[in-house]
């Protein structure tokens, strides 16, 4: 897979076309952007502009397009109530690079089309995942899913010596099982595997690829929850990638979406009450607050 | 809603897109196709096009574009054996005129996006699906939710009569209890009933409209449950004009669903068996089939 | 449909299950709950309870179920934290019976399964939607899909009045056009027009049926947007009955969900600055917000 | 997880119920079912049974439940004339123990529930799938994605030595940078890697576990997409299962599904008009079909 020249080409190929065009993505398209080590997220296709939205919003009130700054209050009005049908009128198609364990994150979300490289049918490379040493953490006591302290230098040399050997050993046997006939090490008096049972020796941070398409609604979705810190390091970098690109896709959108989720806080009725009573005046303690001891920190983070 | 003067603005607009491009799409973009009496349906926007389903799968193989006749092999390997996720790569987004009780028939598919015409929010017109006189027919006795024989003439006149008469009549009513200040009626004295309320008393002929948006592979599903004959007449007609937009979207493709959707058969385990035997020059009659009679009479009728 | 006779009927039929119970869900099971003048609402099955959520959530950590208490934070953080898979695992299916209207809105919530009466097939009875009196009000200038002042009697009245004449003689020529056999007004010299077409005559305050089937988190997403006071009333109704059994079915989720979802409350970026900013002591007023006027009011009144 | 003590404690619970039994499913709920070396499937709750679906029908028609032999016909006309949401209204939940690469094959299907064992949370057992030796195959020339002949005994040797190897390796690996205190390893003197880090270095043999719920329209579809032979051989064991499964759940749709769907056939517009030429007594040979190689060769395996 030679994508360099594919891409080069696919830019040169200027098409006339009656529908709307996003310019921020145009500039953009087919190029790749680095993700990780090996990764990369590039738009291949997209469908719809910020227009787009408010042309499907004002089927619903029956009303043609307006000035641009009512266009803004009308998007920032669908996304503060949550009217979220306008902004799966808007589509786009990415082609991405990413570990396998990442992409098992990523295939949570179900309201997406995906089309992965099989490695049933064709032969994976030996790309994987390193982390950088600074990336490396020990075991958070207090988030069980999170990361607590970078590593020492030490034992950051060691554990990356051991990622690295165990990927690249799997990866051989894998390629020795394969036995393929365009390898240079092909022993023709050997049998080749069949490639769907020679995979699955191979390890979870090897780089797979796949096309995957997604409405507007269901994309922000998407970052929101992956652009999270609760996220994983890895897949947070992806995250924030599709961020820079709905800021090119859809820049009246990105705006609002920084404002009503991005930025937002949800308040309990509980913690409402806690704050309601402080703007009165009140003094209010943990101890006469009804939030468990982790809802009173986050709350108190939030206002300070 | 001056829908005309939208229109032809829109085709004036000539964009410079870096993506894929249908010929046949761009051809009828935004103009509107008349189906039933005042319905229509018209392309406001696509994403893809067949090259764009071969690229997809290729990116499954590891593998680049090839020659034009490569692909409609391909093409129709992908629609044979149900790869769905390909053509879930493209994407079509219509603006539909239809009456509410075709639109409650076509709601239930699910995997699409829907924008419609809010009746809370906005005034409907008075316009209602009136059948031609060829389209009324008796109820059948066979098929409990089908049609059977043609009405007479007299009693035909009769339904049309009392069809007008009723939608009219209740539009009316829908009309004086909105009592909307820019209608040439408006009654400074009485109340503006809530648009949410006064609509419950329009017929279920009315016209709406709306946005909707979906994929390829569950257009053409779209198209297949809705273009079949047993289907009521209303929603076929929208269904043969969702079929020529398909043929000028991805002309490969649409040749492939002709042979393996539209004009395929599906053969049960048992009437197999009865083809089997007949093909090895046996006697097979219903009674030493395992066939229900309507399975049998279906089979004789695929056959002859 | 003899609807009571089959109730007591299966209310009848004990059965043992070593499949987790809802004691609050069997005492209403298949008890039909009144909504509105003619619709109700019955559970007609179910799966799982508030301890199949945790369980589910144990798969995820690995561990067994736990005491009660520490159950109740669980359900509670899974909430908070919006980890929806583990009350994806819990289902249940309603018989609801409700206006044309009402189910037009009803079924834009994709994420459920859905058997509804076809008018094609069956005969619909002459039951519609009649507003009370105090639930007739005028269009808003505010809200422009919403209600303001109560109708006055005289207006009222009118209103009313329209509103059953139409439906009436909308299901007469409905009625006519069918001329069904086992009715005591058939008249074998005239046709029996088919169903489907027959059936568009009806008003849109026509009562129909359904089977619903919805997982627990998007039976709570459904009853967070349509318990909402942007909703319209008569679907609001609807709500209220399915908040009572959402308190049967999974009492602890209730309660969480009446905490983080319900009565919480969310804050945009620009929001919670205006609040932050109160807290320290600052004065801070609509004009050096960053809020439209709309917002700072839903923000004033929220924290009033 | 000593899951076969929750398993007995679970089988002792008896609940009465007035929902519907599976008396089939009753028999074999919670009990685990083995699949491959060290996976199972386990039915830990349902919704309904085979005349569930004859009575979500019913309401479509408006009639109430009938004699046995009527409902077998109805099943049998919903499923063939692709009538699917009466059979969306039943619900089945499975504990399934599977490797990471095949649970990648499975959580395709977007039409479920999942809760997966998180790795990011808790640490996963040293349980790896490891073929048997009749199951080692050569790559297929012929079907890009198959399997062709077994392997001969010595290679299938040095195929399992290094599979199993590796497998090994890379969870030392694991289980070393986790440095887990519970572990009779535990070196206080060193860190304990974030698991979310350590478990990117374990092979895709590894088992996972999840509950997976899905409907009986999805579960059907499902079976007959990973029973068939184009699915890989392990995926295939689980389907296989499942449709013991579908047998114990609703033995009626079983057996229609097994007509209809396992053992139908599909013909296109070409090759139906090759077979009906055929029955006619024409001599059609594949140079004068319009079948591509392939398909004359499926063709003629089908009817002979």
């Amino acid at each position: 897979m030679n994508k360099k020249i594919n891409l080069e080409n696919l830019r040169k190929n200027k098409n006339v076309t009656l529908r709307p065009v996003s310019t921020g993505l145009e500039k953009i398209l087919y190029k790749p952007i680095k993700v990780l080590d090996k990764g990369f997220i590039r738009v291949v296709d997209y469908m719809g502009n910020d227009s787009s939205i408010v042309q499907a919003a004002r089927v619903s009130y029956g009303k043609g397009t307006k000035k641009k700054n009512q266009d803004i209050g009308l998007i920032r009005y669908l996304l503060r109530h949550r009217h979220t049908t306008p902004f799966e009128m808007c589509e786009i198609k990415l082609h991405v690079k990413l570990p396998i364990f990442i992409a098992r994150q990523w295939i949570r979300h179900r309201t997406a089309n995906v089309n992965e490289y099989s490695a049933r049918y064709s032969i994976l490379e030996d790309e994987f995942y390193i982390p950088k040493k600074q990336h490396l953490s020990s075991q958070s006591n207090v988030n069980k899913q999170g990361r607590a302290d970078e590593l020492d230098d030490m034992n950051a040399r060691e554990v990356l010596k051991r990622l690295k050997q165990d990927a690249i050993k799997c990866y051989e046997d894998y390629s020795w099982m394969l036995n393929d006939k365009e390898n240079e090490h092909y022993d023709k008096k050997r049998p080749s595997v069949a490639r769907e049972i020679a995979r699955i020796n191979l390890t979870l941070n090897t780089y797979t690829e796949w096309y995957w398409k997604i409405d507007l609604h269901n994309f922000m979705h998407f970052i929101n929850l992956r652009a999270d810190y609760h996220s994983q390091y890895e897949i947070r970098e992806y995250g924030k990638k599709l961020l820079l690109i709905l800021k090119n896709w859809t820049p009246i959108t990105f705006k609002a979406y920084m404002s009503y989720r991005q930025n937002s806080v949800e308040l309990s009725e509980e913690a409402l009450e806690v704050i309601k009573n402080r703007l009165k005046g009140k003094k209010v303690k943990f101890e006469n607050s009804s939030l468990s001891k982790r809802e009173w920190d986050d709350l108190m983070n939030t206002f300070t």
